[in-house]
């Protein structure tokens, strides 16, 4: 969108595979492959692959004039075609009419696209290797750390800061999941010519496509999907996701990061995080640039779905609804994952501060415990009630739950000391937190 | 949303998952498994299963009471539960304690979700197999019928129907792929009680669930998901995803309906489709359905990606989001497909006026393959000047476009009078389109 | 969507504007008025007004019947025009052919929204009043209260709850204008006949129009807007916007709910907001509600302005996706204010521990002060500089900074000891609020 | 997004507004009024304005440095006033601590973006005037322009150009009228400091207020504003509402643009709309520009609605979500309106191709009129029977409806050969057409 927050919000490596020159670098390939798996198979004359090919260098066309006549035109490839049959003509007049030759404009816009995909997946995935290795190592070395269990934003009962990274863990793999099928599922060639026919290579389309394919390194669709973007949609929706999955992460962090909880930090390389008014500050920028890309992906993936009652063989507006729509997608995807792998590299933790955090309710998160241990005595209802009273006495009088119950003769009668110690030993109420660590950790679901 | 508009915008079947009714008793079917299954591993007496199981009835709850206690408790399981004690409290009042047990709110909602889930993907699988054999018999039927392909809605060249037909099919595919492998990926017992620890069944956690996913025939997933909604969100998208694909063809179909188009219509039974102004008219009443199911289907899926930012162990609000918004994707998922499938099982086609507004153009679908054949004598930009020259009088003298081309000196010198015939043959310039048909119909891709 | 969650998510008042019954007697209260003013100019006879006035009964009809005849129509209007006629045929049978005299289906079911509009606007304006009226006071009564301010989720400097209650009610205020506006803009006659021309009433459409907007008291548009629908996602905009006003408080509030801050409580009647698992929790059930509201908005609202491109003169999908879009933003517009005057009207407040929280930070939040009352002397580079380390050893040594820089020899220079103790008052730091709230205060901006 | 496909679907005078060059200009704007207005009374030494103002031309700093020091900082007030005060301080070091003097970062994007609003707001007024125009000739020169009116996208009854396009003025004018309240009431001085207190200023915070609101020549707000954005929300969806006013346009001269129906034509400006593959297609390009900008817009409008719920005086992500969001916007509606304004001067239409297609439905479109006129002697459903029937003989037997009821002793009796004669004559039928173009032509609603 800008130069200005290019760097806030995007990943350089992401953003190269959708920078206006690789998208025409990427449509030339197309055209130097068609060129080449044209001549193969003998549909335009052997003598003309070469030049076309040497013309496809993204360096020989000047952007401006492309944009001033792609608004003439409706899109890229029309002026685009019409520069590189001139650049062709130039050293070999002769190669210059089997420029383009049978494909229509989608299909070397379709086909440049997917190869940027491509390409922009795995720069997502590098960033996506070090979320992982991050979080496993903090599942692991957390998997003992004591922190308040949060429910509607109220302490509930404790859990530990390695389950809850195990957690994020298991989505993250699941997000990354859904974005690596889906890139698989949409690259792919697109090669119909003007109305998905091929109709101008007659009986020769399925023998061009395959060599094409086979140039481009590119999967065929058993059909041009001009106006069919049902792939398109779903990739922009796992992108949108797994960007969700990291603004859930950041939520749980700017929530550590309070300065009431103060449990968690993101690292401060470099005076980042400063703020202009208060020296003493540390913003969660990084944190706040993932929950940023989070609230927008949602209506840019709703863009795409939208888009896709597109017309008869090529549409009026839905095809080219996504032109700014995906990049932008992939540029908030790689901006969230770029952040978030510094980030969890270099969290700081308070692991004191959480256990202190958990104890300043004063053994009510143990409430639960006692409760269950009651039931079987006194029911439901009347170990609720028994709690429920002691917890509002506990607030009231600003003690502990565990004082207040150790009072209670009835508790007493019920319960032995040790029993009632027990009961409020959070390392020793965490049920099948390791557990569940466990099963995360041990590989993907 | 409406009674009155729930036949027309959804389907019975799909509908029946995402009742009231079925709701709650989806959550029933939780207690009940949990209390067998607790019961089987020696967690709760083996005498209170029973009890429990029974009182797991449905019709024994009242719907406004329900209600009317959930805008106190915040959602639907925290009076049901204490409803369903005090049932199980009548008759054994010794099980009653056993409600429940060591689970919490979310556990009963989410896993109540994912059984309803389960029948609604069963309940859309049928409507899908009724699309794709139609689907199948138009495009092996029509793989010959000639008619305009139009790009930017406007003729471009000859199509058949078949292909377009194979198109709608490889994408319905590919929608309903999306929608099983989200349905199957969503359906997972969710059972982590109050913070996602298991805390009160202390070490028996994982033994309990392992029993109460068997009970329930339920995958269990690697950790308690209340916070992670990836799946949930994962799973709106792909409905949403299916229902673009629907709105797709129905946005082709209600164009090939126009009175200009006439090409094909809407079935129409029992007067579907009369007007109340207007009594010639037949009015695409379902293909309209679709449609205003693929305005929606988008803000809807969006919604769901925006309630991911979840805090912490359980939300404050996302959670609560998606209550009533991933039934409404699935209803109108539901409604479009059983319109899809009506619709497609009873297409009326009239090939003949598809063959006549192919003709309509007077030649003109066939400049480009005029021009191709052109091109290796005259070059590109020659060849296309020549077709334009010639394409403009045809159309301002209204006559045929191979008549004016047969009277250009320069065409008779460079192609055949028979050559000239053959390229405005449609049945000869249809390319790979059969090819595409096949390739589409040998299986999904 | 649901019975169940009904009361949660919606307000009874809003809803009763938006039920099945209310949309039928609407409908039928626009029949009613259209006899009675075609028979005032004479464009039906006399006598048939009455008999037709008299069946616009909205318990004489059957919503199952209509919901089924409805799923053939397309529309509601359809089947109830027949039916009507039906009614009145059976007294009237002469009366009985001038029932919908010369109007479209639109025509009913427009006119029958908008009047749904005006009834669910007057109901939002009750609940707006007690929002207002809450917040007034509270706003006045905490003028002086000292909290933290927060930025980015830390503790910045201080301000009082007063200042937060004003930014609140500037926003309300400006959010329900909004909607105040757009419902204004909305609620017009919609007559247009077929297509839109009232072609059936020949010369006398203008004046039919006129004496109907009369009967119903209803603004007439310049012209028919079946296909032109603005007004209609400009209201859904403006009850998004609404809703998002309410859930930025909604999260301010449950923010200050946070065990580690309580500062606010949402109030608790009739043991509302109770956890089933943890006895000693109080959720905040209502601000859960607003949230969740707020989060679906957006995509509804995004809905009502995808549907716009509406096809020539009355669309094919855009119309029918607003009818279940709209009541539900009214809906959810409803049960938001509903939630957020009960709320704002009983909040539980704890200035005490707003004070102490602001005071955890140890002075922190005074370095700001002192940075500016050092630049004159040190520059800005200079006293940012010397603040930071101070605020750094402050952290460390877990000291006050007032009692850091006290001992600081430069600040010594600088500072008197009463200037330092001054810069530490959040009393006498808290700027121009004061002036704020009055601003606001002092009426609608 | 991309400098090749700006002029695609930005617009030169609107994109100025917000290059990353006038965001930096706006900011340094507020810049150097801040120091005016302080300087003026006296808050900061008078002789400190100058200097500071004199080093608030944009084009002393560097993009890329700006930017990357941003990605740092989290926003590019920071490293911006860093590099000003560095600037300052080169020839007026006794100025330099005074730069931004009491504000914070929000403060000066903010405003700067207000004063961004406020030019792009007058350049799609300018586009908007000729858009007005346009259609207002349209309408005058075309109120007889016969053309079938279509809903559901089949013909139904005539109606005149005229018409159509007077309900195209009605609602651009709406559309256009909510972007210019909604610019009014978002462009307001952003001025609170910290935490919206403007502390540091002391007592004179709403003074200097003052002084800048007049330097820059904006209104204040009654408060700060940085974390209640529902007047940025509410331009945003004036915005997306206008952008589908245009795409509801597009959409009718899309479909008029159709091969079959060939009613109207965009202007083909230097090869505009030319085709790589078929040289005889004019395609929609700027109509399919809009077209795209309307399947984009909602979910833009909904972003910055989902950004709304702010987390105190500052937010943690929703602010930032809005920085590239409401630009995008703007541009989007820039885009579509100049697009608008070349088309709709422009326009090619053809009356008698309108009328050709009128007449192809052979009189069908006025079974409604013979039904009206036979209802008073017949009853509703005894008219409504004897057309059908005799419109589906016209179309079985391919006749007009008005031969064939002309054979119809029933319709002989009731009707005179005159009387069948005018109900079948277009011009006749038009009812309040005229009126309703009147009505609106005659001023705004």
């Amino acid at each position: 969108m800008s130069e200005l927050t290019d760097l806030l919000f995007g990943a350089p490596a992401v953003d190269a595979a959708f920078s206006d020159r690789a998208r025409l670098a990427a449509m030339l390939t197309f055209e130097a492959a068609l060129a080449r798996a044209q001549a193969q198979v003998g549909v335009i004359p052997a003598a003309a692959a070469d030049p076309i090919a040497a013309a496809c260098e993204a360096k020989l066309y000047a952007l401006p004039e492309l944009a001033s006549q792609a608004r003439q035109a409706g899109n890229l490839a029309i002026p685009l075609v019409k520069m590189l049959t001139a650049q062709v003509a130039k050293d070999a007049p002769e190669a210059a009419p089997f420029v383009h030759w049978g494909a229509t404009s989608q299909d070397v816009i379709d086909t440049g696209l997917c190869l940027q995909i491509a390409q922009a997946g795995d720069a997502l995935a590098a960033d996506q290797q070090r979320i992982e290795r991050a979080l496993t190592t903090l599942a692991h070395e957390h998997a003992q750390t004591l922190m308040a269990g949060r429910t509607l934003l109220q302490h509930a009962i404790p859990i530990t800061f390695g389950l809850k990274v195990a957690g994020w863990l298991d989505s993250v793999r699941f997000g990354h999941g859904q974005v690596t099928t889906a890139v698989d599922q949409a690259v792919r060639l697109q090669f119909g010519g003007a109305a998905g026919t091929l109709a101008s290579l007659e009986d020769r389309g399925l023998e061009v496509s395959r060599a094409l394919a086979t140039q481009l390194q590119l999967p065929e669709a058993p059909a041009p999907w001009h106006a069919r973007r049902e792939r398109i949609a779903a990739l922009g929706a796992a992108l949108a996701l797994q960007i969700g999955v990291l603004g859930k992460i950041a939520t749980d962090l700017v929530l550590m990061m309070q300065t009431e909880a103060a449990e968690a930090f993101e690292p401060a390389a470099n005076g980042k995080g400063g703020s202009s008014a208060m020296p003493h500050k540390r913003n969660p920028v990084g944190l706040v640039a993932i929950r940023a890309a989070a609230v927008r992906a949602p209506g840019l993936a709703a863009s795409l779905l939208a888009g896709m009652a597109q017309e008869h063989e090529r549409s009026a507006g839905g095809w080219h609804a996504e032109w700014e729509v995906l990049p932008e997608l992939f540029r908030l995807a790689g901006g969230a994952a770029l952040h978030a792998a510094e980030i969890l590299e270099g969290l700081e933790l308070d692991p004191a501060r959480m256990r202190a955090n958990l104890d300043m309710t004063q053994g009510l998160p143990f409430a639960e415990a006692v409760t269950m241990a009651l039931i079987p005595s006194l029911g439901r209802a009347g170990a609720h009630a028994l709690v429920e009273v002691a917890a509002k006495a506990a607030v009231t009088q600003r003690r502990h739950l565990k004082a207040v119950l150790s009072e209670d003769a009835q508790v007493g009668a019920l319960l032995s000391a040790t029993a009632l110690e027990d009961l409020f030993d959070p390392a020793r109420r965490l049920g099948a937190a390791a557990g569940f660590i466990g099963r995360v950790l041990g590989g993907p679901a």
